[in-house]
């Protein structure tokens, strides 16, 4: 189940020519009565901002957190475009509204793909037409296959509270640290809630779910998460829709690391006992995003010697006597000397798809956890050329 | 030419068996009358510090400033071997001494391979006694292949100065950032210097070469530079021989990266154009560190959005209008648009063993020059597995 299992939204999914196989690159998702409601969303942090997050930030701003519909490209990012880039951004929100009859600052919009090649304005403007006119269904799930990039599945979520619902269809793999080119997610629901309220409930969710899940560090130009409420479902309970969100966007986080270009394994990385909870995060991101790590849980090696040496110069407070490491649930270094490596348990453990990694430090109370992914050869192959 | 051209300096290189496969695993500098001399080092700030580490630093505190030889083993790094590494550091120091008469505080001692795992001390004491008994050359070119551990080549280097000279040895692939676990270095000199001049020029030398180069952005546990300098030629001139000894490290460092793991192409990257050294140094090393731009390299693929991209996340003064990319001396990117990308010479560039990429930031004055190395298949096959 997936955005249009949300009771008053309607979205469809079109190839417009974008991709050169002729794959689904055109999704709209937009309200049922072409009407406005609440809208809120976060970006990317990068300073190289594609033009499509500076258009729907703005958008956002002038209407005060309404929008009628988000459409997306996928293909091209339009990102380190210029000025040119701004213009087809805001081309392709004119276009938009222009067939919905609502206003252009109504529509959102985000491109994903490569970056530093202008949007191919032809196709895209006949594309939209095309789009706009296949409306008329609850095609959330050609939508979430229509913002497919790398990934070799779509990504729905859809999570049932009390007496409303959140659904949610996404691309990528990670938020602010993410791969390739972009992570995209639009989130609907019937819940009540006012927009200065609705980003921070955003904001929190993103911070729990995609901002914990790191596959390389880069961080992406195009980077968004947008939520649509229209308030449908009578209910407002600012406290039910953060628990909702939370477990959309984490549900969605999970399926973008199972995901991730190339991937074997999913890493779900704790830390404990570090001196607070920013030193655990940086312990936990400094080991998620190291290569030769990385390459070791490809290897199904549990090698323990990389995880110390690399937390050791991680700039956090580190005693090699008190650092203990644990695959699964076994202890495998501590007090200073390795313990069992070899038993047919740990084996097992890293054989599998998931893979649980505990560190801790020994230095006081803070804590932090991360989901993470292996490095391999696939990786390489599909990174190595734009084209 | 190497560290025994360096008059008055002796070296050799065995195999003793740490090494599954039989090939050189020991190493013994040593001045050829045994007597100690002025002696500096510099080394890895990774808090995770190995054994032989700490004892290098500790006898090099006690003499303040003095030694009369080097011994080195490859094959395992007794590192994050807790107590009983150190014990097994400084008997390796003893038994050194005692074949060569002199005082244990006089040996340093360094070692390099597989982290986490105990020296096997019965064949290390066996094997120092044949090292020390097969001294008697000048075989310096021995010793560095004795050092290394995945290097594919030995690393020797011969500076001439005026009335001195000196020479080098190394392994590994880069200092503080280094590869596996471990870059080495023991130069030899027969300038005169005092203890702690020779290790500011040390230190000095190391910054603007080995510091100077990233694989992965990695740190080590046992990463160590070593200088002996005996003074027999009579001269003492600082400034000449802080000449030399950065050639003799540049040197080095060059023929790491180019031998760096699985590596097809060493990349010297210039940022010009950052807000001040700093924030070029920051934005030089977040891109010779990224993952996905690594890969592009590999993929002789002139991706200037991936650069502009990652330098847009890396927390330095930036404008997508104002930063530009150039390959060769290709521009590929400037203001905020694509340039050429697809002519022969850029081709032919991007298709050699060295690449040469340029980044001006236009913010303002700061600069900063990096070597790094692609990504690729063959770094994975290197790291999957410790066996």
């Amino acid at each position: 189940m997936t955005v249009t299992d949300v009771g008053g939204f309607e979205a469809t999914g079109v190839a417009i020519g974008i991709k050169s196989n002729g794959e689904l690159d055109m999704a709209l998702v937009v309200t049922a009565d072409r009407k406005p409601v609440t809208a809120a969303g976060v970006f990317t942090s990068n300073k190289m901002t594609a033009a499509p997050v500076l258009v729907s930030r703005k958008h956002l701003e002038s209407t005060g957190g309404l929008a009628s519909a988000v459409i997306i490209n996928s293909g091209n990012a339009n990102a380190a475009t210029g000025k040119k880039g701004v213009i087809d951004a805001e081309k392709m929100c004119d276009l938009t509204a222009e067939g919905l009859g609502c206003a252009s600052e109504e529509i959102l919009v985000c491109s994903t793909g490569w970056i530093g090649f202008p949007l191919p304005m032809d196709l895209v403007a006949e594309g939209i037409k095309t789009t706009v006119a296949s409306l008329g269904g609850l095609d959330g799930e050609t939508a979430a296959r229509a913002i497919m990039t790398t990934d070799t599945v779509p990504k729905n979520t859809f999570i049932k509270g009390e007496g409303f619902s959140v659904g949610g269809i996404a691309k990528g793999a990670a938020m602010l640290q993410p791969n390739m080119a972009t992570m995209l997610s639009v989130l609907t629901t019937d819940a009540i809630v006012e927009a200065d309220v609705a980003t921070k409930l955003l904001k929190k969710a993103v911070s729990i779910s995609f901002n914990c899940l790191t596959v390389d560090g880069a961080e992406s130009t195009n980077d968004t998460v947008l939520l649509l409420a229209n308030g449908t479902s009578g209910v407002n309970d600012p406290d039910a829709l953060a628990k909702a969100l939370n477990a959309a966007c984490k549900d969605l986080a999970i399926q973008m690391a199972d995901d991730a270009e190339g991937s074997t394994k999913t890493v779900f990385l704790t830390i404990t006992g570090a001196k607070n909870d920013l030193e655990a995060e940086k312990a936990a991101r400094s080991t998620a995003n190291c290569q030769l790590i990385k390459c070791s849980w490809y290897g199904e090696d549990p090698y323990w010697g990389r995880i110390a040496a690399q937390i050791g110069s991680a700039g956090v407070s580190f005693d090699p006597m008190t650092i203990s490491v644990s695959y699964g649930n076994q202890l495998v270094y501590a007090e200073g000397e390795i313990q069992i490596l070899d038993s047919d348990t740990l084996t097992e453990h890293m054989a599998g798809r998931q893979i649980k990694l505990h560190v801790d430090l020994g230095q006081g109370g803070g804590e932090a956890e991360i989901v993470t992914t292996d490095l391999t050869h696939a990786y390489i192959d599909e990174n190595m050329r734009t084209s």
